[in-house]
C-alpha cells in the first residue's frame, strides 16, 4: 500500500452568493483572505499552515468543486495516481498552480460517490502576518487580534454518501484511514463513520442516516480553542443576524462540542467545534453504536444538528 | 413602604416519590441533606448560609407547598404582616421552629393568585462541614468534594400565573421589587417579569406566555460558577440516565446560561443557571421586549425550555 | 443616618503620558473613550451605564484626581454634604457640568486620608451604539465587536491608606458599607478590609499590608466574564509587549481570579478581575482572617500581585 | 530504519512514602488504581486505555525506575531490540507478565544518559467500570463520577539530561521522533527540545536550562480538558493543604496551560496541562528559540515553574 494519507487539506466550495459568502467566512468568522483569483477567493485560519484551508468560488448553485486530502511526501501523489490508475479510476493532473498557491495534484472520483477529490503535497506555506514575526515564535497569526469567531484551525469534513459502504471500505482499505467510531444498523450497514489518518476522532465523517436529505456535503469543521469560544461565536452570530442551525450542544460520538451554521450565501453548513478526543493507540477498536444508541452518539445533550445537505 | 425585602430564601416542594427526589437533589444534583423531618427533608447547596434553601415533603402530588422572602430586620416580618392584615390579606403566623430551623414567620397568598408565600428573618446558620473550618475561611463547605453537579448557591424562582399583571404590580409597588427586564404585549400585559430586590437580574420571574400550561411552578435555580460546570452537569445528567429538559442554551433576557431538568422523583424543575448580570444602578431603566422580540429574550440560542408547570 | 450609597462609580486619574495611557485603556483594553475635553479623556466599558467609569488627565505626575461615588437619589447629595460640614469636612461643590457628563457633585478628604472623593447622582447614561439598538435589547454596546480585552464593567477600587483602621470606620461608620472580609493583626488593625454597598464582595478595598509601598491607589478593577477571558486578556498584553504586574491567579479573601497589568503611561495598576461571590444575606458575618492566614487570603494560588502604589 | 514509536507508554515512579504517595495520585489526583503487586501500585486515568500509565514502587528514595515507549507493532519491539545491540547498547528482555499487565518488552539505556527505557508493544486493555458499560460507549471510565482532580489521560514526560544534545539526536535519528520546538544557546546546543511521535507538540520534552539542578526526571504530565478544570485542581490541592509548585500559568513552547504540583510522598513533579497544539502537517518547520526569547518559551505568563528534578 502507498504511505496512508498526511491529513485533510481543505475544501474547494462553490457559491451563488460570493459577496455575501465572503463577508460570512471572512468578516463574520475571521478566516483570513490570503488570495483572489478571478472568481475565487481563498482563506485560511489562524493557526493553518496551508496556502489555504478554504476557497470560494462563484459559481450559479451552492457545490462542492473538491476536497483536497494531503500526503506524507512529495513522491506519494504519484504513487496515488498509479494505484487508482490500476484500480481502474479516471485520474486527471493539475498543473503546477493550477489550483493557486498549490503545485501538482491529482483529482479523482472514489468509488461509490461522484465526488471529487484531490490529492496534493506541494503547497504554499504562510509567512507571519505582513511579515513581522508574532512575539510567540509558534504562532503565524495573533490569535487575539479580532472580535469575530476567529477559530484556529481546519478540523474535519463530513460527507454525506448514499449508500455509505463502499466509500467507508475505500477510505479504510485504499487510503491508509483508521475507523474510530460507527454508527451500524440492524442489517450490517455503516451509516456513520468517523475516520481518521492522524490522532483526530476524525479527519473525515462518511454518514448516511436515516434522516438524511441526500448525498453531499454535510458540514466542513473549524475547530475552536474552548467551550466558551463556542458561545462567544453563537452570541457573535445572532448579534449579526445569523440564525444558529444546531448547538451548542454535545455529541456523543467523539464527544465533542459543537456548533453549526450556514453560510448565508451559500448555504454550506459549517461546523465549530471543540473538545473532542485524541487516539494515540496503535491497537484502537473501533467504537460500535447499534440502533437503540445511535440518537446518543448524534446527540449527547443540546439543540440537534440538522440533516440537510449541500450538492457535491 | 415597609423596608423592601432581603431576598428569596428557600422553596417548600412535594413529591410523590420522595426517595427518588432526594436521590435526584442530593445524590445527583449534590445538595446536602441537613436534617430530616418526618416526611420532610431539607437541603441547601455548598455556598447557601441558612438552615435550608430547599425542602421536600411526601405527598400524594407534586405541588409547591410554600416559596419564601427573607426580611432585611426580625421587625420587618411583623410589619409586613400589619400591612398585608391592613390590605385585607389572611395572615397566618408560624411559631418558632413550626418549619424546621426557622424562627417565626408568616404565611398569605398574595393578590392575583391562590400560592402560599412566606415571610420570615430568623434562621439557623449553617456551620462549617462537620465542625472543621475549611482552610479557606470564607468557605463553609468545599466545592470541589464531590462529583455531582454541586451548584454554588440558590438563586431564583420563576413564578406562572395567569394573567400575571397584578402579581407583578403586587411585587413591585408592596413587597419593594424592581423591575429588570419585561415581556409586554401589544394590548400591554406584560406576560414575563423579571424582578429583584437583590443586584441580580432576578430573584422572582412572573411569567405567563402563550405556551405556558398554566399557574405554578416553573423552575427554582441554583446557580453554578462557569459555562463548563453548566457543561458537566448535562454530562453528570446523561451519564446518569436522566433527560436534560431544555438547553444548554442562553437566554437573551437576563443574558445568562441555563441548563433544565426536572427531578423525576416529583416533575419539579430545576434550573442550573449561570452568568446573567447585575444590576448596581439606582435609576435602572427597565428592559421592554415587545411581541417581536419576545423570542429572543426566551431563548437568544440553544435548546429550548418547556413551557409546562407543576401545581403551585 | 443618610442613606447608604448606591456604588463606585468612576475614578479619575493622571497621567504622564496621555497618549500612552489612552492607548492602554482604549485601544489595548477595550474601554470606549466617550468625549474628550481639553487634557481628559472619559472613558466606559461595554456593560457600564454611566457616562464614563474612567478619566485620564494629562499631568506632571501619575497621581489619582478623584475616586467618586454614587448616591441612591439626587436629594442624597445634599444630605452628604450636609452631614460631612456637621463632621468639620471641608466639602467642596461642583456645579453641573463642572465635570464632563455629571450634574452637581461634592468634593471632600475623607478623615485619616488626604485623598479626593467625590459624591455624585446626576450623570448622563450612554445611549446604544451609534445609536442603534443592539438585537439584544439589554445590551448597550457588543461584547463581541473588539478582539481587546474588553471588560465589561467597572467593578472596584484598593486604595492604600497608612494607617487604615480609621478610614475603615469612616467607610463603615459614615458611608452605609458592609464589612465583607479582612485581615486583623494580633494587635487588632485592620491592615485589608473588603468593604462594600452592593452585594459585591467588595466595592472598596482599603488596604495596609506590611509589603505595602505607602498610601495610594493600589487598583482599580475592571470585570470580565470569565477565566478564559483572564487568560485571553494576559495573551492580549503579551502580543502586545506588556509584561503582566501580577496573576493569573486566584485570591483567597473573595475567591476571585484575577490579572494584574500596568498602564505602560502612568504606571497605575489595573486589575482584570472574575469570579468572586455575592452577598445577599442581611446578617452577613465578616471573615476574620489573623496574621497567620494572611497570605491566603491575598493569595490562594498564581502568580503574586505586588504591593507598590501609585500617588493619590 | 524501525518503524517510528507509536506514543509515551507510562513511567515507573519510586517513592520512599508508597501510602503517602499513593494518597496522591489515586484519592487525591483521582488516578484508578489497577492493581497492586508486592510493593508496586498501579495506575491510570479515565481515560487512558492501557493497563497502567503510572506505577509507584516503595524504595529508599525517590527515583525513577524506567520511562515505558509503545511500539506501533509487536514486531517491532525485537527490531528495536535488533537495531540497539547492533549501536552497541546492552538490551535486556523481560519476560511477559515480567511487568504486571505487560507482554514481552526490552530494557536499555539510551546514548548519553544512564535512564532506563522500556519498548514494549503487548499490554492489556481496561475493560469498563466493573464490567459495566457507560452510556457513552466510547468512555471507560465516567469524567464526573469523582470531585478528585481526575485528569483525563497521560500526555508526556520531561526529562533531565545533562548535557542535551546526544539524546535529542538519538530520539530524532533512531526513534523517529519529529522536532517541534526548541532553545538552542548562541554556541549550538539545544537546551530545551520538545518532540513527537504522535500529533503531539511533544510526547518527550529534552531539557538542560541553566537553572536545572541536574539530569533526572523534571516531570510527568497529565492532560486535563480546560482551564476551568486546571483552576479546580489548583483549589483541590490547596484546600487539602498542598502547595502549588509552578502555576497556573502558560507556556509560550507549545502553547500550553500548565500547573505544576510535587507528590508529597516521593518529591516527584506531576504537571496538569491542557490547551496546546497539534501539527499534522507532515512539513513541519521546528520553532527555534534563542536566548533572548527562551524565557518567553518557558513562560508566556502566570507563576513559574521550578528547576529542580529528581533522580533517575
Amino acid at each position: 500500500m502507498v504511505d496512508k494519507l498526511a491529513r485533510f487539506g481543505h475544501i474547494a466550495l462553490e457559491t451563488p452568493d460570493l459577496d455575501e459568502s465572503v463577508w460570512f467566512y471572512r468578516d463574520l468568522m475571521g478566516l483570513r483572505e490570503v488570495e483572489r483569483d478571478g472568481d475565487t477567493v481563498y482563506l485560511r485560519s489562524a493557526r493553518d499552515r496551508e496556502h489555504h484551508t478554504l476557497s470560494l468560488t462563484a459559481a450559479d448553485e451552492a457545490s462542492v468543486d473538491h476536497v483536497a486530502w494531503r500526503t506524507q511526501t512529495p513522491e506519494d501523489v504519484a504513487a496515488y495516481a498509479d494505484k487508482f490508475e490500476t484500480d481502474g479510476l479516471d485520474v486527471r493532473w493539475l498543473d503546477d498552480g493550477e489550483e493557486t498557491g498549490q503545485g501538482e495534484a491529482i483529482r479523482f472520483e472514489p468509488p461509490g460517490t461522484d465526488q471529487t477529490y484531490e490529492i496534493y503535497y506541494d503547497v504554499e506555506k504562510p509567512g507571519t502576518e505582513d511579515g513581522v514575526p508574532n512575539p510567540l515564535l509558534n504562532r503565524n497569526y495573533s490569535l487575539t487580534e479580532t472580535g469575530r469567531v476567529n477559530p484556529l484551525r481546519l478540523d474535519h469534513v463530513a460527507l454525506g454518501v448514499v449508500p455509505a459502504d463502499e466509500t467507508v471500505d475505500w477510505f479504510l482499505d485504499d487510503m491508509g484511514f483508521r475507523m474510530n467510531e460507527y454508527i451500524e444498523t440492524d442489517e450490517g450497514h455503516k451509516i456513520g463513520s468517523w475516520l481518521s489518518v492522524t490522532s483526530q476522532s476524525h479527519d473525515v465523517a462518511v454518514i448516511n442516516p436515516p434522516k438524511l436529505s441526500g448525498p453531499g456535503l454535510h458540514h466542513v469543521a473549524y475547530y475552536v480553542d474552548s467551550l466558551e469560544d463556542l458561545y462567544d461565536a453563537a452570541d457573535i452570530l445572532r448579534e449579526n443576524g445569523i440564525e444558529v442551525d444546531g448547538g451548542p450542544g454535545r455529541h456523543g460520538g467523539t464527544q465533542a462540542e459543537f456548533l453549526y451554521v450556514k453560510d448565508p450565501g451559500s448555504g454550506h453548513r459549517l461546523e465549530l467545534y471543540t473538545g473532542a478526543y485524541h487516539v494515540f493507540d496503535p491497537d484502537w477498536e473501533p467504537i460500535r453504536w447499534g440502533e437503540k444508541d445511535m440518537m446518543k452518539a448524534l446527540l449527547w445533550y443540546g439543540d440537534p444538528p440538522g440533516f440537510d445537505t449541500t450538492p457535491f
